[in-house]
């Protein structure tokens, strides 16, 4: 019997989390860092204040670990939507607009809110500088296998890492006005120049 | 006498009010936008409460001022530190690097902090969203003639925006940790690009 009841306790747990998580998310969207207080993030979830502090002892743990969660989620969807994306003409313009949709997206929101609070926080800067590391390497790494860009010629790697730069900044263009027809221009604009150069390295 | 005794009364209003939106910006950039009060602002100004409503009756109308302000001055010295640059070879690095230290100053943390707040504060983002118009237009107008760049080229114009972009993501990779040298590499790298693409159409 005790293997059919820790089953079920196990999967309660994990949808518990996983309701915080996303409640914590969707309220740093909606009310900004400052906002979101633990207080309204157990009332979205429905979960009690007690179970609550005892998967996430502080509001830093738990705004930490949503925007942990929702990243990696988010990298896993970007990553199986280019693995979709068709070869050939087109393919760098798809590929650079999808990053662009990516860094524009709520989840994109709820990051800012945390990395510009860190900014002045040094107990949460702790814990979101590692994580930025660690997600800058990854979404680099997914990039230069989208383009196919060879990073051992000069240029390129820099290329990559200026794309990234700049669909950051679009990013941060887009959070306080819908700004989706302008970053389309741009980044096919700037889609069609990193072809050229990625082919020259070619 | 009246007059005699009127300018000094307004150049007290000025240094006051100038006063005011140091401390504003400088507490923007220590303690973030939900760290800074009118009451920190006033004691670090000097200047009495009364004083202080009387000119800015509202946290919103001090911090917008003080951002409006700032930008104004830091628009006016990239204008004139443009202007001293040397034309021929090297100019476009050189004012791609110039638009890179411009969006990664302590003057930008602080108009991330009001940009970041105005996202969730409507009645701020009233007050920000023209300002972040104007401003924009503003760097545009100025990087266009930096550049020497002819927008009536088709493409032009968006490289001219991608490079604003750019420098704005990499402003915000900025504000958690140093990024200088990271930095450096990525807007010479996009200045030889720039500067290949803007002799093709020229």
């Amino acid at each position: 019997m005790s293997t059919t009841t820790r089953v079920p306790q196990e999967e309660r747990t994990r949808a518990m989390r996983h309701r915080l998580l996303e409640a914590t998310v969707e309220c740093l969207v909606e009310r900004g860092f400052s906002g979101t207080t633990t207080t309204v993030v157990s009332e979205r979830a429905g979960v009690s204040r007690g179970a609550q502090l005892h998967h996430f002892p502080t509001k830093n743990a738990l705004v930490v670990a949503a925007v942990s969660h929702l990243t990696e989620l988010r990298g896993g969807e970007l990553g199986r939507a280019v693995a979709e994306l068709p070869d050939g003409e087109g393919r760098t313009r798809a590929v650079v607009r999808m990053l662009g949709d990516h860094f524009s997206s709520p989840v994109f929101a709820a990051a800012l809110e945390l990395w510009v609070a860190a900014r002045t926080d040094p107990a949460l800067l702790e814990a979101v500088g590692p994580l930025e590391q660690r997600v800058g390497r990854e979404t680099h790494r997914m990039t230069v296998e989208a383009l196919g860009a060879d990073e051992s010629r000069p240029g390129v790697r820099e290329l990559v890492q200026a794309t990234l730069d700049l669909v950051r900044g679009l990013g941060l263009a887009n959070t306080i006005s819908d700004d989706t027809r302008r970053r389309g221009r741009i980044l096919d604009s700037w889609a069609d120049v990193l072809d050229e150069k990625l082919q020259e390295n070619r």
